[in-house]
C-alpha cells in the first residue's frame, strides 16, 4: 500500500492529520471515536477548491446575467446589472450584500430547484477558470482529495459547510468530492410547493432562508447533522466559529485552516482579502492551537493533474 | 431466515411493500434504484408512534411548564399558562399555534441545544403515557420498527420528516428506531451562538425558523437530503405535500397512509380529528392509488412486546 497523504509534504499538518486519524480510530485507545461520532466538516470555497478571483458562484451569477440579459432591457440602466454586463470591475468590487441577492433573486429565482441543478450542472461543464483555463471543478486541491479519501476509508462522516448556495454546491459535490447532496449543507433561498403540469416542484423565490457563514455555520451544522464534528477545515474568518465549535466538547478534536501562501501555483492573500480574508481566524489559531496549513510548504501539488 | 414483516397481516399493504423492495433492489430490473438514491421518508407522530390523545412532545411542554411554574407565578393568572397548569381540558383544546410557539418559547428558550437535549432524555426516560401506561418510547409500532429494518437490509436511506420539534426527536431518535440525528428532520427554532464560560453552544431562542409540516416538508426534504424520496410513509393531511414530492418523478414510487382505525388496541380517528387529522389526504390516496395501511386488519401487533 502506498503511503497517504502523498500529495503532503511531510511535516507538522501532515503528521497533525495522520495522527489524528489513529487517535480515533485505535479500538480500546481512550481517543477512540465511534464511527457514528467521526464527523468531519470542510468549508468549500477556498479550503475544497479556489475562491479567486471571486467566488465560482459569482462567475456563474455573471453569465447568467448575460445570457439573460437580452430579455431584459431595463438592466442595462440599473445597478448592479449594468456593472456586471458591462463588466466593470471597479463596480464589481463594490458590490454589497444587498447587490448579491438581488443578483441572485434575479437569476435564480423562478426556476424549479430541478432546472436550476440542470443549468448549474451545464454551466459547470462548459466554463473555465480565467487564470488557469480548466473547468472549476478542477480547480479543485489534490491534497484536499486525498484527506477526504483518508477519512472516508477510515469511517468518518464527511460534510460539506459551505457559504455557497445549497442547491449550486449539490450539482458537483457527488461527482467532485464524493460527498452526497444530504452530506451538503450550504446557504439557502426561499423555496415554494407548487404543482406545474401537475407534477409536484420546489420553485426558487427570492430571499434567503439562511447565510451559512460565519455563525451560521454552527447553527447549521447543528440543524443538519445534529452532533459537533471532531474535525473541522477552513480557510477564512467566515469558519471561525465553525472551528470554535467543532472544537469544544469531549474527546480529540482537530482544527485546521488553509492558507493561501503561494502566489505562484494559485494565490497568496490573508488578512486584506476581499473574498476569502483570514485575519481573525489566524490570530484565534495562533493563541488557540488550530493547525494552519501552508499551501507553500505543506503541499507538493495544489491541483489534480491533467 | 423468517419471513419478513412478522407483525404485518399477509394482505395488500404487506405485499405492496414487499413487492417495492424486489423492484427497487434487484440488480438489472428496469425498476432497480441505486442504493444512494433509495431514500424513505417516514413521519413520526401517528406514523411511527402513537400521537393521541395529544402529541408526545405537548405532553413535555405541560410537564416542564408544571416543573418551571414555581419561578413564575404571573403564569397563575395568564393564559394560556394557567390552562396547563390547572390541566384545564377546554382551554387545552382551544390551544393556537400562536399559543402553542408561547408555551414552547417559555419552556424551551434560553436553554443550549445541550441542555435541551438532557432535559428531554431525563423526560422520556420516566414519563409515561396516559392510557397506556408505558413510557412513550415504547408506545411505537412493531410492524413499523420492522420495516425501518427490512429497508435498512436493504440499502434505504431512512429520514424521519416531523412536524415535531427537532431537538425533541434526536433526543430518542437513533435509540428508538435506529435513525441518527444527521437523518431527523424536524420543525426548528431560532438558535444563537454564543460563548459560555469559554465554550461555544448554541442557545435555543423564541420564535421558529422552520415549521416542518404538510408544504414544509417537501421543502425540508430538499433541503436537508437533496433528493426526491422514492418512499413516503405518513398517517395525516400534514404529510400530503410529503407524499405527493416522494411520488412524483421517474422509476417506481410507493407513498403509504396509516389509518388508525383500531379503538381497541390503539385509537381510532381520521376525518374529525383534531390531532393528526386525515382528510384531504385520505382522498388523494383513494384517487392516486396510494396505499393505505389499516392498523386494524393490516397488524397483528401494535406495540413492542413488554
Amino acid at each position: 500500500m502506498s503511503a497517504p497523504l502523498p500529495s503532503w509534504n511531510d511535516g507538522a499538518a501532515r503528521r497533525a492529520l495522520l495522527d489524528f486519524v489513529d487517535a480515533v480510530t485505535t479500538d480500546g485507545a481512550s481517543s477512540f471515536v465511534r464511527p457514528e461520532d467521526r464527523v468531519a466538516v470542510f468549508d468549500n470555497d477556498g479550503t475544497l477548491w479556489s475562491e479567486q478571483p471571486m467566488y465560482v458562484q459569482a462567475h456563474f451569477v455573471v453569465d447568467r446575467l448575460r445570457e439573460l440579459a437580452p430579455a431584459h432591457p431595463e438592466w442595462r440602466k440599473q445597478q448592479p446589472f449594468q456593472a456586471l454586463i458591462e463588466g466593470d470591475e471597479e463596480a464589481l468590487r463594490k458590490l454589497t450584500e444587498h447587490d448579491a441577492a438581488a443578483l441572485i433573486a434575479a437569476t435564480h429565482a423562478g426556476m424549479t430547484t430541478g432546472e436550476f441543478s440542470r443549468t448549474a450542472k451545464a454551466w459547470l461543464a462548459t466554463a473555465k477558470h480565467p487564470r488557469f483555463q480548466r473547468p472549476f471543478t478542477h480547480c479543485i486541491y489534490q491534497p484536499m482529495l486525498e484527506l477526504l479519501d483518508l477519512l472516508r476509508t477510515h469511517g468518518f462522516d464527511l460534510h460539506i459547510v459551505s457559504g455557497g448556495g445549497i442547491d449550486f454546491l449539490r450539482a458537483f459535490s457527488e461527482e467532485t468530492y464524493g460527498i452526497p447532496s444530504s452530506h451538503v449543507i450550504g446557504s439557502s433561498g426561499k423555496t415554494h410547493f407548487d404543482l406545474r403540469d401537475g407534477q409536484p416542484v420546489l420553485v426558487k423565490l427570492p430571499g434567503l432562508t439562511s447565510l451559512d457563514d460565519g455563525e451560521g455555520k454552527p447553527i447549521n451544522i447543528h440543524l443538519h447533522i445534529g452532533k459537533r464534528p471532531v474535525l473541522a477545515f477552513g480557510n477564512s474568518d467566515g469558519d471561525l466559529q465553525m472551528l470554535q465549535y467543532a472544537g469544544s466538547g469531549d474527546g480529540p478534536r482537530l482544527r485546521l485552516l488553509l492558507h493561501h501562501d503561494d502566489a505562484v501555483r494559485e494565490y497568496a492573500y490573508d488578512r486584506e482579502a476581499k473574498t476569502g480574508r483570514l485575519d481573525r481566524a489566524l490570530d484565534v489559531a495562533g493563541k488557540d492551537g488550530w493547525t494552519v496549513v501552508s499551501m507553500r510548504s505543506d503541499w507538493n501539488q495544489v491541483f489534480p493533474q491533467g
